[in-house]
């Protein structure tokens, strides 16, 4: 420990007790510039001369000696550091250098380092138990495992935990993130065998796309909980698109959680909500709820926020019901919730608890006790304990009122039985473990790959990029979608009114006529676009409104084109498109469109690379998706093929992270798979370098 | 006290111990059928015997003696009962008769009573000082009046309030609310000085249309803050419309609390969030806050909390930002959130909450603290409560952590600045108080009334139900609205071909042809209706259709009708209504129309009858209420016509309760308020009788 403190008080020496307090298993070596001993343990000047090897150096200094002692450790073979000291990024570009400097020698030496600005490390193994944090109780042994980007949350976090008695395997206060990041530990964790849950406090993602390829693999067998912050500020907001503002960023991070299969909490509390649940019962197989209440108000609470939730209340069998009815109260009720009444006794609670766990139509159960008067708690969670025991169902219990409650909790607690002080947040915790399981219970596939021509879509990038265009033009556009097998309207560019005769001739009427210049985006706003044009005579009078509108926009005719295209008429309206976020890579974004409909803004975000159950979520995540399925009698739109369109889109996503924002709107949808397409389009690039720059940051 | 017991743990004896406990400011008479004393007070037999007058009764006698005791209570004069006794109502029949019975002697004697099935009633008044209940702590004296009508939820409110040093002036748990209702503890407390908050937990409404009009009154001066369960349970659903199901009736809940400016919680807990404000600080003027923590990352919770409730953070003046940086360490943040780092001491939160305080951009402030080590809490909460005294303005606290922190919590509750455990609740307590000061600041208008024809439907209500129909014709539906003085498109009724063509001359085409038969309620569905003809021969082709159809449709054409329309093109398509929700009356539902956006449900409610600011707020709350200021160009639709239109509605629907269910759909909207118009209506009606029964019951 470098940096030990004779003062009590200092920062240098709480930790030094704290590591003494909480028995590591080998010596602690306190460095100390002067001092003999710090906390009666003999004290060295460096790490140098300390007798033994160090594995681990814990560095307390003053920001200007870390580097110092960084550089000892390297001499001495040390293998981690934890660099508590602050005072590097997170105050500006000196510490920033300081920084670079301090992961230079780690990199170069092999160290691994946490920090710096953090709040030290936990690890609560027998065969090891460290201690190497400044503030927080150390933790009860237990299967949770927890990072926090914020020092202050993880002391908060700590206390809690030990409040609630849950128990930690191993906690890490990750500060600036330097060198080890949120995701080291989640790899670390992954096949840690004494870590059932995952916790984590998350103000930004170094790399979200190397965070969803690992987190689809742990929550395969352990979940993972996280509070992203930062939702308001959230960096930029997803680029505005052609309609209208689409999403925020933090849409966007909700999409990344949902697919990796990981559990958002919205508040440090609702993650112990979920943790309490997932850490300590076995998954439910389903979402039917029984609850067992000795007071009808918080029964009805707990109804409400479990249907809020999606859950739902079990319907008990006739059998359960009639064992219920010989023996508890006639005035209890014996139809779920099952209200034992003010005066129920601890056997009532034992007896009610068992046969609602044996129905085969129950998957969870909530125990709700109000101690009428300051007696029988101890009682009643000792029965709900031993009932739990025996059944392979998440059993939540929720003690209400101060008297005598504190046992209560202690009680439920030890047997492992979450406890909670409002039925809210038991109803939280099992939603939470009804997700996950449904989850577990859903096979991942691959993302799919479709044979496409991607050299043909480079080059038109490339032609763009040389040109110095910042927006493809109609026609490029249109050939990167064919180029990946996304259907559009027939289409042909002409330059002037023989060629659009010919055209028209060729693709048959009725058709579209379109000015395409790259100056004129919004068409329509513009008076650009002359829909339904049924005969030459009508081709005519529109290609000659469009003269006069460019006239009137003082846009030379000879730089302009003109795009003519088949009339569609029907189908459904929808938006499909790609837009690159910043700091965090492309998403796919799908909504419902029709001028009116887009007012309502229904749409809704997948990010790169799309699975086939990511497209399905994608498209069931809309409000309106009824739309899609037909109102009034119409048939289902061709919802296989929007699938596919989907993943062609996160393929061309994928391959060209240069196409930071496309369009297809109105992309439309009929019943018949053939007739699905984009009827217009709008891709914006930027160039290969400022690509590399956004996206290759090292997390 | 009717019911005393000698034997401790009874509810007999722990009600009479609390009575002698809170030191009642009057002489208590236990009443024992043989003990000579209880708790070494004498006892009498009857409270006949007793010495002197009786003002309260507290009875807690076996429900077959509870008649006979309140009538006892009668012949003493006694004014008031609280009858604690179980097994009334809410067991069967037998306990209704006996319910019914009990009120009846009740009123036959001028008493008034809270209860049966109830947990008693407390009164922190120093003259008073009554503690009638056998659960809960008895609370600090304060300002907060609380009704609960679950015995269960009050025990565990009570104990929570204590817990947060929340004072209380009167508790009520209403239990069966035989004879005293939550509505008239609302106008008792209305004029009750000592009382300026009101909390109520309620599953029932007894007579939700004098809740409203009471609630209007009392939040003019008094918060009201009320947490309703049975949300999924909800009471029947509100009646499916022509456009699918509108709403259920927790919707109308929502509607009604809004409309009345009642706070509606979603849980306990976050009643006490609003309380905790509410009840001990000024309201703020407006809704920028600033957050004084010394920790980033709990901060960056509070501003996504702040955000996603609708408050903002404040924007410091370049002032204020200079004053700290010249005060502060160079690497705190000035900005707002105002980060004065770990080390931060009492004298730095002091000096920071006040010149933030001072700044004329500043409406309220959440002061964060995490203590980084088991020292600073006293010192940090003494400063912060020095300096709120000194400003009109709402200051939070929020403690994280657990060292210490219970301190720190008395300390500022002493000074009435709510503490809480996490950022979100500090958050969620100044939302509530924006939103009500925001209430407060506007003015409201009475419910408008305009010059109608009630006469004439009356008759032609009246006229349906002689003729047993459940449904009016489409010409005695348009007459309705005629009277009413809402707009609908011009029709003519028509019986054969003749009249059909002799009328399309007379409106002008285009026209449309409706089958119009009560039978046939959903036109479009049953291709009843044929719409755009533009001339004679179009009309012929279309009625030969029709005539066709109903062959098929087996209904006789003898007895069918032809409803003919003016063709109207255009509009943006709404649809506005009436529905009647089970035991709350009518409600007024506004939502976008078009097959489309109608998939989206985006329809809102309010409570019959509307003022102004009603229907202005039920527009306003609509999704896609862009759609309604024009899209891509649009003109606006008439806003204020559409105002005056919702508001006439209104006024059927109050006058007409027995109009259950009225849908306009479309009725379309321009920006010209004349040409704003109900293109169909359906209108169903029940017969008089039973609406008497369903809305006049008594609360």
């Amino acid at each position: 420990m470098i940096g030990a403190s004779t003062r009590i008080g200092s920062i240098g020496r709480a930790l030094f007790d704290k590591l003494l307090r909480a028995d590591f298993n080998g010596p602690v070596y306190p460095i100390h510039p002067h001092a003999e001993f710090v906390g009666a343990v003999k004290a060295y000047r460096s790490i140098l001369e300390t007798p033994g090897p160090v594995d681990l150096a814990v560095i307390v200094v003053p920001r200007p000696q870390v580097l110092e002692a960084a550089l000892a450790c390297a001499q001495k073979s040390v293998k981690g550091l934890i660099v508590i000291t602050a005072g590097f990024k997170e105050v500006g570009e000196e510490g920033a250098q300081q920084e670079r400097q301090l992961v230079e020698i780690t990199r170069t030496h092999g160290m691994r380092m946490i920090g710096p600005n953090c709040m030290g490390v936990i690890c609560t193994d027998p065969a090891v138990r460290l201690d190497a944090t400044f503030a927080g109780s150390y933790p009860m042994r237990g299967e949770v495992a927890f990072a926090s980007q914020s020092g202050a949350l993880g002391v908060t976090i700590l206390d809690y935990a030990a409040s609630l008695n849950l128990g930690v395997s191993m906690f890490a206060s990750i500060g600036n993130k330097a060198e080890v990041s949120g995701n080291d530990l989640l790899e670390y964790w992954k096949d840690d065998d004494s870590v059932n849950v995952i916790l984590m406090y998350l103000e930004s993602f170094g790399n979200p796309q190397k965070f969803v390829q690992l987190a689809r693999e742990v929550t395969q067998t352990k979940p993972i909980i996280v509070v992203k912050a930062g939702r308001s500020e959230g960096g930029a907001r997803a680029v505005s698109s052609h309609t209208g503002a689409v999403a925020g960023s933090d849409e966007a991070f909700d999409a990344l959680f949902a697919q990796c299969r990981v559990l958002r909490a919205n508040s440090i509390e609702e993650m112990f909500d979920f943790a309490m649940g997932l850490a300590n019962q076995p998954l439910p197989r389903g979402n039917r709820v029984a609850v067992i209440t000795n007071a009808g108000g918080p029964a009805i609470m707990a109804t409400d926020a479990c249907e809020n939730l999606g859950l739902s209340l079990a319907q008990l069998s006739d059998e359960t019901q009639q064992r219920l009815r010989e023996r508890l109260l006639p005035e209890a009720s014996v139809r779920n919730p099952v209200d034992l009444l003010p005066a129920a006794t601890a056997d009532e609670f034992q007896f009610a608890l068992q046969q609602t766990l044996r129905d085969a139509a129950v998957d969870a159960a909530i125990v709700i006790f109000v101690p009428p008067l300051a007696t029988g708690v101890v009682e009643v969670t000792r029965a709900i304990s031993a009932v739990a025991a025996d059944f392979d169902k998440p059993v939540m219990g929720c003690l209400m009122g101060m008297r005598g409650i504190a046992t209560g909790f202690a009680e439920l607690q030890r047997h492992r039985i979450p406890a909670f002080p409002f039925p809210e947040s038991a109803a939280r915790s099992l939603a939470a473990m009804v997700r996950y399981a449904k989850w577990r219970q859903t096979p991942r596939t691959l993302p799919a790959r479709f044979d496409v021509d991607q050299k043909r879509v480079r080059e038109l990038l490339a032609q763009a990029l040389a040109g110095g265009q910042q927006f493809l033009s109609d026609a490029a556009a249109f050939a990167v979608l064919e180029a990946y097998g996304i259907p559009a309207v027939s289409h042909r560019l002409c330059r002037d009114w023989s060629e659009v005769q010919t055209c028209a001739v060729a693709l048959g009427f009725p058709v579209v006529l379109k000015i395409s210049s790259a100056t004129l985006l919004h068409k329509t706003e513009a008076q650009g676009v002359r829909l339904n044009l049924r005969n030459r005579d009508e081709l005519a009078s529109a290609y000659l409104d469009l003269e006069t509108r460019l006239r009137a926009l003082q846009i030379p005719i000879s730089q302009t084109q003109f795009m003519l295209q088949k009339m569609i008429s029907g189908g459904r309206e929808t938006l499909i498109g790609i837009h690159a976020v910043p700091q965090f890579g492309s998403v796919v974004a799908f909504g419902l469109g029709g001028i009116y409909v887009e007012a309502l803004k229904d749409v809704a975000l997948r990010v790169v690379p799309l699975c086939r159950e990511d497209a399905e979520m994608l498209v069931q995540s809309l409000r309106g998706q009824a739309i899609l399925h037909g109102v009034r009698g119409e048939a289902p739109v061709a919802f296989e093929k929007l699938h596919e369109i989907l993943l062609r889109v996160s393929q061309l996503a994928q391959d060209f992270p240069e196409i930071i924002e496309m369009d297809m709107n109105p992309f439309l949808l009929f019943h018949e798979a053939e007739k699905c397409m984009a009827v217009d389009v709008r891709m914006r690039i930027k160039s290969a370098e400022m690509v590399e720059h956004s996206f290759k940051q090292i997390d």
